[in-house]
């Protein structure tokens, strides 16, 4: 990263070194930063050691080493372990947590920190490990706004968009959890697409390019639901719920008649039918969420 | 449309003047192509008779005034019912069915056809309304070929991209159905994801511009996902099946805590389950369709 060479080099210490995290920290090292290494299990991270990581000989070790310490494991409950008995090495350090798992459990996480005076901040890595370190790497950050605003310049060492999204540690797992829960959603519906052009005799390869077109409407549309569900008007321009559901319930048939399996279009047609039950017919397709979410 | 000028005008009627067949009806007459309608209900179309249409009494004198016959009505329900008093009108014409429906009802229409010697093309019309006659308004037809290409450039009028998808009439219902299918399940996730974000104190426009990332990868994993199902080889680089079918069990929990519906959610995990249960862990996310489509 070229804002590597003029960020003054800080310590960075990274801990767990999976796939992730050897990507964090070859990228720290990218950014011109001395970074200390460990691992649970010894023979990991020779990659990055020959780059000029230096590897700690424990945990604790490779906190003391650096005031920024970075921690990237499999979920909570590994970094949790890693993470109490070192409550005393922490001190005057800011801690970044960049392991993935629910807001629950980033704000667990916080709390614990908060206990001990730490200086805690809960993130999400958005993308592979081999885009990490690049101007297009979107990564999340959320807790102690003065720690993200101390170690920022060497955070964008990560993806150049370093993104700061409030006070509330949770929400780095909740942007991520939410934007995830997009993406399942069109996962889900684009394995079975395929499915059921395959049982109509039509190939993945011929279908591909169309559903491209699918993808390109879906930002705008995205942008238009935002407004309708923060005003909670859900008003059906052109398409309305009732004509929505109504294609929703032809593909639930054809697919059916293929013999396919439609557990997720039954789903999709359950929630528009309750929908429709509490009088969303007229309105647009964002007044599923009324059902969605029942407050 | 500007190839309109160039196309011989050629005499078009269109049954149905519903929002559709209104919209279709004022595409002909822009491309220059003299224009009869017809509508069960009286009332409707008189905008396109402004501009030049030719209103019929019946149903049979608008099929009689041209060699081109258009139907787009609500459902096959109706086509059948407008269309099969009229196989005898219908000789030597070529009717186009526009109406969306099933592939199988598209195919039971053809087959109608074909026992009454009718040159048939079955379409879908897969943009809105007020897209119809503009260069990126897709329309896709199946049926007959010689019919298709003796019509060509007056279908052009719709869209400049008129796509002939070959000769099985459920062909264009097909890419119809398999589209919708993936845009149903983004639109499922999408609402979803605007719930859990709202849960965790994320609104809507905060959350939607990262939603457009989200959107933006989806075109090349529909390329390599293509691939996958066709070679029927699901090679998981990077990201597999076993640990994307985590992040949505992440993602389950996270909305079952804020108490959401996660009806869908758990049709898709039931779907990753029986998938990873036959031994596709290690596989690309793609090989859930072994369990969509259990041939
Ligand atoms: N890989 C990606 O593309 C990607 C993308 C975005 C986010 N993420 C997130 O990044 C995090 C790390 O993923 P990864 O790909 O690096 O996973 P990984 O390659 O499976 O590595 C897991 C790491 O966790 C450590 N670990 C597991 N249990 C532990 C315990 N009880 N105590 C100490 N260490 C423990 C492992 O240490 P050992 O070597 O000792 O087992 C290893 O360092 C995950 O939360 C993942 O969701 C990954
Ligand atoms: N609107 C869109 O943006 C859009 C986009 C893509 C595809 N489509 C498809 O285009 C088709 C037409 O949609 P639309 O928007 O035009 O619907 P619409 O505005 O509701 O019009 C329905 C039409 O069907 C006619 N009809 C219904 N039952 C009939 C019957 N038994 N006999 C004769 N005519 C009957 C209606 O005639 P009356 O006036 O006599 O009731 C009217 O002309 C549908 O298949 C729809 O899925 C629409």
């Amino acid at each position: 990263m070229t804002q590597g060479k003029t960020t003054p080099p800080v310590p960075v210490t990274v801990l767990g070194l999976g796939d992730m995290g050897r990507a964090l920290a070859g990228a720290f090292l990218s950014a011109g930063h001395p970074t200390t290494v460990w691992n649970r299990s010894p023979g990991k991270g020779d990659d990055v050691v020959a780059r000029g990581a230096v590897r700690a000989a424990t945990a604790e070790e490779a906190v003391r080493a650096s005031g920024l310490v970075v921690v990237c494991l499999v979920d909570y409950d590994a970094s949790d372990a890693v993470l109490e008995p070192l409550a005393t090495a922490l001190e005057g350090r800011v801690l970044v947590n960049l392991t993935s798992d629910t807001p629950a459990r980033a704000r667990r996480a916080a709390a614990w920190a908060e206990k001990h005076s730490l200086a805690y901040l809960d993130g999400a890595i958005m993308v592979p490990v081999e885009v990490v370190g690049s101007a297009q790497a979107l990564v999340f950050h959320s807790g102690d706004r003065a720690a993200y605003e101390a170690y920022e310049p060497a955070l964008k060492a990560l993806g150049e968009p370093a993104t700061y999204l409030g006070e509330d540690p949770g929400l780095a797992a909740a942007y991520d959890m939410a934007m995830l829960d997009f993406f399942y959603g069109a996962m889900g519906g684009l394995v079975h697409a395929f499915a059921l052009a395959r049982a109509e005799g039509v190939d993945g390869a011929s279908l591909a390019p169309y559903l491209t077109t699918i993808a390109d409407i879906l930002p705008p549309i995205a942008a238009y639901t935002a407004t309708d569900v923060d005003t909670r008007r859900y008003v059906g321009e052109g398409a309305n719920l009732a004509m929505m559901a109504a294609s929703v319930d032809h593909i639930l048939h054809t697919a059916k008649d293929r013999g396919l399996d439609t557990s997720q279009l039954a789903a999709l047609k359950g929630v528009t039918d309750r929908a429709i039950a509490r009088g969303h017919g007229p309105d647009s397709w964002s007044s599923i969420i009324e059902v969605l979410d029942q407050d």
